[in-house]
Parts: C-alpha cells; sequence; structure tokens
C-alpha cells in the first residue's frame, strides 16, 4: 500500500516520498517497507535511527524523521488501524463440510458449521451453530463443541469432551487426554506392580475460554475437569484431571496446574508457575512466574513469588540475604576485636 | 439414568426423590444432575453444602443431606462403581484398516490390529497384534509398535522408531525428533558457524510404557534414546537425546531430562523438575516438583529438592535463613549494645 | 552387518567372533548386538563390563575385552561412521505433490517441492524450489516456505507465517498461533469484562532455523515476531508475540520468551530458562537453566543463573548463605559467653 493513500485513509498528511508499505513494527525493530509510529518526543532518537520508510508521527512533531512522515492526530491509534489494513486477510470459513472430511452419520451440526478438510468427527458428536472445525482436527465420541466455537487445525478432543461457546481453541491443543493416575506397590512375591487408575470423567470446558497452543488439558478421574467461563489460557500449559478453574482466570505460558486443585475467580498464573495438586488458590490471587505453590492461598496475599511461594515482601528479604549476611560478617568481626581488646586489658 | 436404578445395581436403598443422575463429582463441585459420596461424618458439611442431586452415604449416616441419598455399604467403592456406568463409553477400535488411511504395502500389520482415517503407515513399519493406530496418526518407516499398543489421534513416530507392547502413547506425542546438536565455531575467516550434527540413533520404547498429550522424546545422535518397561510419562515432558530411563520410573508434567542422562529404576521426576545431561540417577530416587538437578545423584539421599537440588534438611534450612538471619541481627545489635556499654565503663 | 564386513569398511582388523552387528551404543548401554568404542584405556574398565557384541579399539589397545574386537586408528571416529551406516535410512522425499495432498490452485509450489499425505496449502501460499512438506501439514493462507526447508509431519503454520530457506521444523511445531493478549477491567455496571486484542502480525522465520517438536511461536499483535537467521530452537519452547531473536542463537528444551523481549547475536538460553517480556538480552549472554530473567541483561554479565538471575559469583554467594550463617551463628553464640563472663567480672 502506498504511504499517501495510508495518508488518506487515516486521515493524515504525507511528507516526503511515497514510499510503498508492507507492515508495522515498532520503531526498533522496523525494516525497510514497514510503516513505525512514534506518540512522545522523548523517544526522538529511536526514531532517528529506525529503518522504518515512513513513520506516524503527532502534528505538531518538530524533529523530522530519517524516512517518509505522516502526521495524525494519534499515532498509536492510527497504527493499530494501518496494522489492520497490513494484516494477513482473515481465512474465510465459509458453512459447509469439506468433501475430504469424515463425519459419522450421528454427529449433530447446526446451521452454518465449518468442517475443514480431514477432520474427524465422530459418531454422537455435537457441534453447534457457526462453529467452525479447521482441517485435521478430531473430535471424539459424544464431544460437544458450542456455537461460534472456533477450533483451529490439528486440535484433538477426545471422547465426551465439552467446549462451550465462543471459545478459541489454538492448534495442537489436546482435550480429554488420560490423567496421570496409577497405583503401585509389591506383590506378595516381592514384584513390582504400576496399575493403571482407569480415567472415567470429561473435560468440560466453559464459555469464552481461549486456550493456547500445545496446551494439554486432562480427563478427571471421575467427574469433569472444569475450566469456567472466560479462562484464558496460553501455550503449552499443562492442567491436570479434576482441576477446577472457576472462570475469568489467565494462565500464562508453560505453567503447569497439578490434579484436583481449584483456581479461584480472577486468579493470574504466571508463566512457567507449578501449583501443587490438591489445593486451592483463593479468587483473585497472583501467582508470579516460575513461582511453586504447594499449599492453598487463602487470599491473605494477593501475590505471591518463589519457590515455595512467599509475599513479596518475604520474597524481597529473602533476596536482600546476601547483603545483610555480609553486613552481619563484618559486625561479628569488629565486636570480636574489641571483644579482644577487652580480655586484654583485663 | 434414575437413582432407584443406580441404587438397585449397586445394592443400595435410596431415600428423596427418584432424580436422573448424569455424571459424578466431588461434594464440593459437584453440580444438579451429579452423585457425589461421602464415607466420613467428619465431612457432614460438605455434603449439607453439596449441589448434588444425589449422594451415595454409608448405611448407618445420620446427619441427613440435601438431595437424595443412596446408602450403600462402602460409598468410594459405590462411587468409583457408578462412575464406571457414566463415563463416555470407550470407543469401539475394531479391527481392520480404515479406507482413508495410507498404508505402504511393504509395511505389515499383525491380526487385529486397528488404523484410524488419514493415519499414515510408511515402507517396512511393523504393527503387531492387536495394536490400535487411531486417526491422524503419522508411523514412519521401519517402525516397530507392539503387540496390543495404543496410538491415539496425532502422534508422530520418525523413522526407526520402536514402540513395545502394552503401551499408551497419548495425542500429540513426538517420538524421535531430532536431538538437538549443533557443533560452533569461528572459521579461520572470522565469520560464525552453526552446525548440525546428524541424528543418526533412534528411540526405543519398552512394554507398557505411558505417555501423556504433547511429550516428546528425541532422536538418539548415534545408538538409541531409551525408555525402559512400565515407565509412566506425563504431558508436556521433554526427553533429550540419548536418555536412558531404566523402567519402571514416573516422569511427572513438564520435567526435563537432558541428554544422555540415565535415570534408575523406580525413580519419580516430579512436575517442571530439570534434569542435565551426562549424569545418573540412581534406582528409587525422587525429584522434586521444579527442583533442578546440575550432578549425578549416587542414592545416598532419596529425595531431592531446590534448585540447584539438595536434600530436604538442607533445603528446610535454606527456607529458615530470613528468620536465623533477623535473630543474629537482634543479637548483635544487643552485643553491639553492651560493648559500648563496657566500652564506656572502662 | 557382519563384524568382518563392518572392519573391512572401516579399516580396521577384526579379532574374535564375526558378530553380526545391528546398532551402536555407549559401553555402558549398549546391548548384545551392539557395536560400542573406547578411545582412552582409562575407560578400560567400562570395556570390560560392556555387553555390546564388538567393540572399536585403538590398534594398541591392551586390555583386551570381553567381546569381538575392532581394532582401527580412530575408534571414535569409526564409530561415527559405523552408526551412519546403522541408522535408519533417511526416508527418501521425492518431488511431488501426494494425491491425497490438497492444495489450493492459487498456492505456488516451486521445482521440486514434495508434499505429503493429507497435508493441507491454502491460497496465495507459495512453497520454493526443494522445499519437502511432509504428511498431515496444515499450511495456511499466504504463507512462505524458503528453499530446501523440511518441514516434518503434523507443523501449522497459521496464515501469513513466513519460513526462510534451509530451515527443520519438527513434527508438532505451530507457527503463528495467536499471542496471548487481552484488556480487562470493570464496565460501569461493576461487571468484568476481557475482552481479546486482535494480533494482526506474523510470524517471520530467517533462513538456516531450526525448530524442535512441539515448540510455539505466536504471531505478533501487530508488525511480526521474528525468529532470526542460524537460530536453533529446542523441542517444548514457547515463544510470545513480537519476540525478535536477532540470529544465531540456541534456545534449549521448555524455555520460554515473553512478548516483546528481544534476544541478541549469539546468545544461550538454556533449558527451562524463563525470560520476561518487554525487555532485551545482549549480545552473546548465556541464560543458565531454570534462570528466571525479570530486566534486560546488558552484557556486563555474560552468564547469569537463579531467579531472579545473577552473576554466577552473586549465585554462588548465595548458595553459601547457610554455611555462612551457621558460622555467625557460632560465633555469635562464643561473643554472647564471652560478654557475660566479661559482664559478670564487673
Amino acid at each position: 500500500m502506498k504511504a499517501s493513500e495510508l495518508a488518506s485513509v487515516l486521515g493524515g498528511s504525507l511528507e516526503g516520498e511515497d514510499v510503498e508499505l508492507v507492515a508495522c513494527g515498532g520503531l526498533e525493530e522496523a525494516r525497510p517497507g514497514d510503516l513505525s509510529f512514534c506518540k512522545d518526543p522523548k523517544h526522538v532518537r529511536l526514531v532517528e535511527s529506525t529503518k522504518a520508510s515512513a513513520v506516524l508521527l503527532p502534528r505538531d512533531w518538530s524533529h523530522g524523521a530519517p524516512c517518509s512522515i505522516i502526521r495524525v492526530d494519534d499515532p498509536n491509534h492510527a497504527c493499530m488501524a494501518a496494522a489492520k489494513m497490513f494484516a494477513p486477510p482473515e481465512p474465510v470459513r465459509a458453512p459447509g463440510v469439506h468433501p475430504s472430511a469424515i463425519v459419522d452419520p450421528s454427529a449433530k451440526l447446526g446451521e452454518g458449521v465449518h468442517v475443514g478438510p480431514f477432520t474427524v468427527i465422530e459418531k454422537g458428536a455435537v457441534i453447534a451453530d457457526g462453529a467452525v472445525i479447521e482441517a485435521q482436527v478430531f473430535i471424539g465420541e459424544g464431544c460437544r463443541v458450542g456455537r461460534h466455537t472456533h477450533i483451529y487445525p490439528q486440535v484433538t478432543l477426545r471422547e465426551g469432551t465439552i467446549v462451550g461457546a465462543d471459545c478459541i481453541i489454538h492448534c495442537g491443543v489436546r482435550l480429554g487426554g488420560d490423567g496421570y493416575g496409577f497405583n503401585n506397590g509389591r506383590r506378595e512375591d516381592g514384584s513390582v506392580f504400576i496399575e493403571k487408575i482407569p480415567q472415567l470423567g470429561i473435560v468440560e470446558i466453559g464459555d469464552g475460554v481461549e486456550i493456547g497452543s500445545n496446551t494439554t488439558v486432562d480427563r478427571a478421574r471421575i467427574g469433569r475437569t472444569y475450566i469456567g467461563p472466560m479462562t484464558k489460557i496460553d501455550s503449552l500449559v499443562q492442567i491436570g484431571h479434576n482441576v477446577k478453574v472457576k472462570g475469568y482466570s489467565g494462565l500464562i505460558a508453560q505453567s503447569g496446574i497439578a490434579g484436583s486443585t481449584e483456581i479461584g475467580y480472577g486468579c493470574l498464573i504466571w508463566a512457567q508457575a507449578g501449583i501443587s495438586g490438591h489445593i486451592k488458590i483463593a479468587d483473585g490471587v497472583q501467582v508470579g512466574p516460575q513461582a511453586g505453590v504447594p499449599q492453598t492461598l487463602d487470599g491473605s496475599v494477593k501475590y505471591v513469588i518463589g519457590a515455595p511461594a512467599e509475599s513479596m515482601k518475604e520474597f524481597g528479604a529473602r533476596m536482600l540475604l546476601p547483603k545483610m549476611v555480609a553486613k552481619l560478617k563484618a559486625e561479628v568481626k569488629e565486636l570480636k576485636a574489641q571483644m579482644a581488646a577487652v580480655e586484654g586489658a583485663k
């Protein structure tokens, strides 16, 4: 898209060459062909060194730029608008079942459902109106997928999985895999046995949930593993069997929740954090990145960090230990010298 | 299923409304339509507040319940039996190759093998009697899959991978991907090079192994990456090239084992733990959650925790440091005051 | 392969039985049928206890072996050569599109491209000369794949993803999934909202990049998430939206890079490390295993470790704290006793 065309759409004015623009990018990451933006003169140096071909600037910008300038009222806002124009067009997933898909005759598909190539939908599954099931998806027996839910390629839903309405399930997500459960011990003859505990429950996902790429949610031992409404899960997260996430929570990348744990409403579990099994995290609690939570958090502390997790105050004190110990060491040395003097004086 | 019908099957007696029941659930997580259970009067409060439609209770329960009651001899046992009835029926994977599957003519399929839709089995692969290969699986050239092994949808076995008998391989597992290995340095002209080291070995999985969703096991540089019999691996675990897990061990979710490390018999590697490469973990050792093990554990300590991993006693002492330092600080302050007094008295 | 045949190929001399050999393995892991190797007499005990059927040894080895011996000039080198002979033959991916693949008529395939069974290539995608796209891959609208890039089975490239030349993308990799981004707050009526921020950018992968199994790289919010040339990424790594990895870096298994962070040239991010969002890691910096990096590393420290990450010196001091505190405790106890004596003497 020509810079002039873009300026016109954005209600801005172009200064400099009418360059061809193909993408948006931050001032530092931008390359020739990119449009960048700057709102605040304090970033003038980044503007001066940008490799963008054009930059969106405020109307009253007085510092110039090493490329074409498009002056607008609000550079941030204009950049988002431009980004939408540069974005790869969202693929149209028109209603209909691709001829290569294998849909069991007993499965029920609502109005306007899209089913992509090489997708398998097994018997008794129910796909509600407007749902999009992309290519190479596996939907097992008796699964239910809610209205307008979007399932990206190569997702698997094992038998009995329930997904609510308006969910987004990204590539490679695994719902309903067996939970990890084994009985083991020794037989009378001394030999060891390890026996699988049947995982008889299901996974149930509430409305408005988003689940990131390659995340796994295990089916319950009995009953259900439950991800409540509006929960937003990032990539590569692991949710154990019988976990209950009440809803409106965020679980960031590579975090893990062990079996039978309950996460309250409005919690935020940061990246790579781990939460033990059979405990509860109270509503609104945040668990910091890489934290390890071994026991129930009752909400008296709103943010925990460290492994085992503690309050920011406790964690901060722990971080300061080397300094405190060094100071104590010096003080003790001084005291010993004084003591020697006192004793020598006797 | 009607509560009366369930009571009859379980040899119990129904009190209250003959409700329709659809699932099992713990007292706290149960919803209308659910059957719950309680064995011990100490949980009477949970019974009183449950939202289950019926609850399994001991014959001599005297506290009532806010819903229908089914009295049985052993509520836990009865609940497991009920759970099996509520469980989504296990899909039948009848012997036969789905017409959409692509099986190379040189591949050998045993008696009673099931091959699901859109599965690819390449040349020279051998699938033993009774194995189930579900939909959308990829089995590369020369792979071998043992008797009665069950491979769930969307698993990939790269060329040469060997899987034993009676294994369960969950959705999205990747066996035989290249190990991570590069040579790098500078050429005579000063330029940097990074060169791939060919990964010429294979992955070999013993009998009775279970591998959780989206777990990855890398092929050996030379020889084999080996997962010994009865090892149970959870979801999202990473096993590096040339790792040897002797057998009868558990590797919990999101743990990682770096290249060429050996895990002994009967070990338990807890969630998110990381084990360095080229070391050994002795038989029976447990590595705690999020622990980091930088060197060989010879078995003199049976449980390690922390990063770098240490014994529970050492870890406990470390956790107590802030308290100990605060106490020392007060004592030193007191000593300094006393010293000042002593010196002042001179 | 017969030991005699192998000896002949390797220019070595066989002593002992002309055994059949099927694989290579280290001295300790080798099993009957394996060929092992030893260069240095200091490992003579491992040779004595190996279960290999034959072992490659230096010409002047004088300690014997419990199996057949093949004497060669350089046992390590000979073993690599043997490993190549034992390796499962690399599958041939001949030029051509498998008849079951679904390739949009508007997609452009270069010379000699291989497209495997059940692969989907959507409209406008461009696959350059010599690229190999294996089975069950999904390549979304407008994606570009460079020359001689090899994409293994069951990879997904969401719309607009760009992959350079000579890349290797392993099974289950997800490129271009939506980044994690939500606005949330309370409406005037007090109700909570969580709103998806459109992820309008793309993922761009440079030349010579290798990405391990089940790794995920999120598309940018705007602009691009960028993985620079020759970057080598291991399995189960998570790369957030708008991350920029300049190039020639390594990211080891299960590490994670949060959104908008920049990784310099020649960095090494070890396993399970986590790097916060919106920061920079200077060229050549190494982040140790399980380290957590909360803020920019300017390169003044070349290796960081711990969480929060610090220098090896600081980390080492922290590790020594329990010993230092125990020593201080003893010294303070002694001082208190001395002080009591001094005061008692008054």
